[in-house]
């Protein structure tokens, strides 16, 4: 019940569905939905639970091979997902009476948060200075709105999203590196293993051409 | 009254304001307040109209000098809003029940929609394109994403995140250009009249020495 609840509540705003609905699609009675959940929010706070979950575990990407590659992995199966859940992601993320209750936003906390970890893991950073903690979080809000952006319309095709946030992420972090020894010391180590014909060096090269 | 409860509302989480300390800080009485507003949230939502209108006032710049200055100034004067209002600000930010009604979003996404349009006339443009909306409308959230992070411990100095976000947004374009003729012709526009001394050009020859 619960997989099909999230079908539902991903493929239009979650104000729109009901119980009834629900219930419906999942071939169940109305009161054995409500033995089980006893109001809609709760029905969608599980969902959301699974969907996080899911969400998290996509973040998951084995410590082999240059970093940009592995971060691109990880934005194809994040586009994956919001594609999935399109009108769901929208409605959670933009905020309202259905999604915004307080176990929500600790779900999409945590899955924010387990992004952070993860790339934190990635950098082989175990205790981050405050500004590498600010560029990492402030990165993974741009991540969601850039999403949000893209399902309003679909008018710039995700690949090259993808494509963008890992550049962005390299981008940010070289713009705090320029004024801090910390960060240009991480900076390095980040690039070191990228390879000549990788994501970055090809940035790189764009950024010398435009500039001259 | 309403000055009085924004600087309530401002201090505290709005979940820890009581309409009586409203009325007793205004020096009025609690069925006065009720005459005027029926219960908390509409008095909350009078309140943070009058943030909103003052924070999107903030924005409001003169066309003259360099871009980078201007969009110092404005981030100067948004520091100085988000530590005015820290607390009440990182509660609207982060959701929640007393700041989640349809209506908070609506404001919240007003003062969105006013950095957005503001930036677009700085830049001089009418028609944005898809590229140019992205970039803009996701570094706004990066910038909201920046405050809060630096009202949770202050860790930072915040001058030197109202420069980053300035830098930031030059790097944003300069990504997104780098894949993309139009944005590389604003990006050219944007970068004409900024002065050999000036921030933008302090980071390219801080990032082309990072490089070597």
């Amino acid at each position: 019940m619960i997989g099909v609840a999230l079908e539902l509540f991903s493929r239009r705003s979650p104000d729109e569905v009901s119980i009834d609905e629900i219930a419906s699609a999942a071939g169940i009675s109305r009161p054995l939905v409500y033995h089980y959940f006893p109001g809609k929010l709760s029905l969608y706070e599980a969902a959301l639970q699974r969907a996080s979950d899911d969400l998290a575990a996509r973040f998951v990407e084995p410590h082999e091979g240059p970093l940009g590659a592995r971060l691109l992995r990880v934005m194809r199966r994040y586009f994956d997902f919001v594609e999935e859940h399109g009108p769901g992601f929208s409605a959670l993320m933009r905020g309202g009476p259905a999604v915004g209750s307080s176990t929500t936003n600790a779900l999409v906390d945590s899955v924010r948060q387990a992004a952070y970890v993860q790339i934190l893991s990635h950098l082989g950073v175990t205790d981050p200075p405050a500004r590498l903690e600010l560029v990492v979080r402030s990165w993974i809000s741009l991540a969601e709105s850039t999403a949000l952006i893209w399902l309003d319309g679909r008018r710039i095709p995700r690949r090259e999203l993808e494509s963008q946030l890992v550049n962005d992420l390299a981008a940010l972090v070289a713009v705090s590196a320029a004024y801090d020894e910390e960060m240009a010391a991480l900076l390095r180590s980040m690039v070191e293993d990228e390879p000549a014909d990788g994501p970055f060096a090809d940035l790189a090269g764009r950024l010398v051409a435009l500039a001259s």
